[in-house]
């Protein structure tokens, strides 16, 4: 292995980890910030992204007997203002549509006077009470349910500190409503999703997770029970990964979905929410990027092996070029891991070679390959891992088809133990008192402490004093509670951040 | 065959075609006008059908190396107003956010006064100007071109009289948006697009089309030429169901979209945009649908087959159901038609046995099977085609899996049979005068004349006031334009119709 002294990226993680992210972002083609205020523009690799994770997920989600809709991006006022009187503290950050047409004024489009909405319409932040809404008239017997629903759709929260991927005002998601005969059966429904995206989470993004439910302050406005999966970044800092809500009665009473139940009596259904969103692209970006740039999980890769022909301006060229075509002919369509379609991209840009490569490196492709006239007289190529950028692989072309599928479900292998053992390394028990957490959260790096918490406001304020926040209270713990890291109470383990 | 005295749908198409077309939409469960005045609900079996439209064509538009991005769903009314300065005559339909967020006055939920935007931003209704904005950041040398971008979005343009799939205020649609070196390659990927659509159309979606180039007055607001795949109903009338538009350098000079050409000087691209959307649904039904409800082409229905298992509230029944899911096991994923994966599904809900059979009748399932014990004890079921629904096929179970395939292709090709039959019989040549056309018009189903026009605006006037307009100048014609039918000028042929 060679030493490396300069990187793709500047500036490296360890020197600035939020600008190394911005970096990521921006020269892995990722995304932008757009012209429009706190909205993001997805480019073709951040999308490409997005989409393998859309369509893997889809199809675990349908597997589920959920069925895809889609509803309207506006809501009335009036379903808000029945939320708010059903439910507390949801945040009032909303896009407002107050005109439905543009007038010109002295040469000046204006939103016109006369046609001003009576009463004003959302954009959707999240959409239950518009599902709730349809639930109310599609639901009128047990027989109706379970009714289980899904959208991928845009929504909207009024965002003025956009950050791409993590925090912007629009932004793509996933969101299921179901709706469900008896309370057990909708907690089912909330536990199961959420358990689809803790495994999906691990197999696909190869980032592992911390489920748990949140503690109460935590929950989505509205829910009875909220649970999420927290994973860690390489800085030691939270995301949320996705969570599943369990809303009890509380919307079905707003939106007043009812059935008539087996025993012929009128009762208010249950019902579920659940989502991820494209904040899982800012995670896998935080998770698995290094020094150099993006290394995509090849499960959720928009392509899988890059092949770069070795062109010289010459006639012989058109040769390599067609020889490269034969090559990813043959591997496009081989399946590896959880039978993924492998894609296979021949790179005949009349570009640099050294850029060529570099661009794939810091967007991060599993595998490069780089194909000249005499690789092929000797019938052996230098695969280069995305993980391994120092240690080319010699394989002979006739070995490629068997061998590549191993090798990228090997690179995934070696990013899920990466960032597993970064998250073990960045869990600290044992930190028994309020110093001593004092102390530890003063570290930038500090990532996960897992404590005890007898479950009061007034303690949850102190261990939340340290720009922290509790992300969830675990399903698994290492060992039993013990007494409250800041009153000595009884406690219950929870696991404390900082979070994104 | 039997007689039938009574049909799924009431009315009847030749009853009120208008009527027909809502209690299709309902009662094949596709979609519904929503709670949000203007909007539409797809339901899942609507829904369904959009994303096979959505999978097939995105992997057409894909092999042109065009690529999948995101863009904002606001625009700065700054575009819009720079457009407007630009490009004469662009609908001024379009939802208006003011407020970025809500407040609580008296207890009701109002736009916060204090959270008036400085500038309202648009919710889009066709995108442009936002791509545009970023193709002048992106775009800088030749070889930056050409730069070819698509997305499936929604869109908003504000609608008074909605119809579901049809007409709005929100929808979903893709659209493309490509720059360009010269005119002649922007031309090209026009055309090109143009014909990709044309294609799907009828190998798809089984609906045929004529192919064609709008008259000046319609074409998109700022396009040089704007071309159409116009189709026709059951009821003579057209449905615009794809457009490609050469927009020239108008929108690059409105956005400043400028490289360096190979000989280092500075020129505005050449850009293109195109789409279909949800209305290709609406269409979907208005040219395959019967009186028993929808008839879904096969390479792209959401269901290929459906087992229906013959329950009796009986053990045995576990035993049939699971035989059922045995032959659904070996059907699913056999290819058909253009490499369509057969998807078939048993319906094993506790419902009546009638009540499920007019279900996938009125939801228009190419195929539908029912098994009993009786059955699976000959070895052979009889299958019946949405296409024929009285004339059942009696098929050895084990030929299932050969003849399947072979029978969606068939019914695939009785659609577009069909389908071509009533276009050609709603074609009516050589209308040669006005009084004529009028008396032509006065017909309810007058579906679409050939004439000629001399292309004058005053003999266009005449041509479209029968509740008409000019559909398209067809690419192909029967035979050299004559005359023009209103004032006997040399004129070019034209296709005239009653649209939706």
């Amino acid at each position: 292995m060679g030493t490396k002294t300069k990187h793709a990226i500047q500036p490296t993680r360890s020197e600035n980890f939020a600008e190394w992210y911005q970096q990521v972002v921006s020269r892995a083609e990722l995304g932008e910030i757009a012209h429009v205020r706190g909205c993001m523009v997805i480019k073709p690799w951040g999308m490409g992204i997005w989409e393998a994770i859309r369509n893997a997920l889809d199809e675990q989600i349908r597997a589920r007997d959920v069925e895809n809709v889609y509803f309207p991006l506006f809501i009335p006022l009036k379903y808000i203002q029945k939320e708010a009187d059903h439910v507390e503290g949801f945040a009032k950050e909303m896009a407002v549509v107050t005109h439905t047409r543009l007038r010109k004024i002295d040469g000046e489009l204006v939103p016109d006077p006369d046609a001003k909405l009576a009463e004003p319409v959302i954009v959707r932040p999240t959409s239950e009470t518009i599902f709730g809404a349809s639930m109310h008239d599609w639901i009128s017997s047990y027989r109706d349910l379970p009714l289980k629903l899904n959208q991928w759709a845009n929504v909207v929260r009024w965002e003025m500190k956009p950050r791409v991927f993590l925090r912007t005002t629009e932004f793509l998601w996933q969101e299921g409503h179901t709706a469900h005969a008896t309370e057990a059966d909708a907690m089912d429904e909330t536990l199961q999703m959420h358990e689809v995206y803790r495994q999906f989470s691990i197999e696909w993004l190869a980032i592992p997770v911390i489920p748990g439910e949140k503690p109460a302050s935590e929950r989505f406005p509205g829910a009875e029970r909220s649970f999420t999966i927290e994973a860690i970044m390489q800085n030691g800092r939270a995301v949320q990964a996705g969570t599943s809500h369990f809303l009890g009665q509380n919307f079905a009473k707003a939106a007043e979905i009812q059935f008539d139940d087996r025993n012929g009596e009128v009762a208010h259904a249950w019902t579920t929410s659940w989502g991820v969103s494209t904040r899982l692209v800012g995670a896998l970006i935080m998770v698995h990027g290094d020094d150099d740039g993006l290394r995509v999980p090849p499960n959720v890769a928009p392509k899988h092996v890059v092949l770069q022909p070795v062109l010289r301006g010459i006639p012989e060229d058109q040769e390599v070029l067609s020889r490269c075509r034969e090559i990813a002919a043959k591997l496009n369509g081989l399946r590896f891991g959880p039978s993924v379609a492998l894609r296979c991209h021949v790179d005949g840009r009349d570009r640099r070679s050294v850029d060529k490569k570099w661009e794939w490196v810091r967007k991060g492709v599993p595998v490069r390959i780089e194909i000249g006239p005499r690789d092929l007289d000797l019938g052996a190529v230098e695969v280069i891992r995305r993980t391994h950028l120092n240690e080319p692989m010699p394989v002979a072309l006739i070995d490629l088809a068997d061998r590549l599928p191993r090798i990228l479900e090997e690179i995934q292998g070696q990013l899920l133990a990466e960032a597993t053992a970064n998250l073990e390394a960045n869990i600290t028990y044992g930190l028994g008192d309020s110093a001593v957490l004092a102390a530890h959260f003063a570290k930038p790096n500090a990532g996960f402490a897992v404590v005890s918490w007898c479950q009061s406001t007034k303690c949850q304020e102190e261990l939340s004093s340290w720009k922290t926040s509790l992300r969830c209270i675990p399903f698994e713990r290492a060992d039993e509670p013990g007494p409250c890291a800041i009153c000595g109470s009884p406690g219950e383990t929870v696991v404390v951040g900082r979070s994104y």
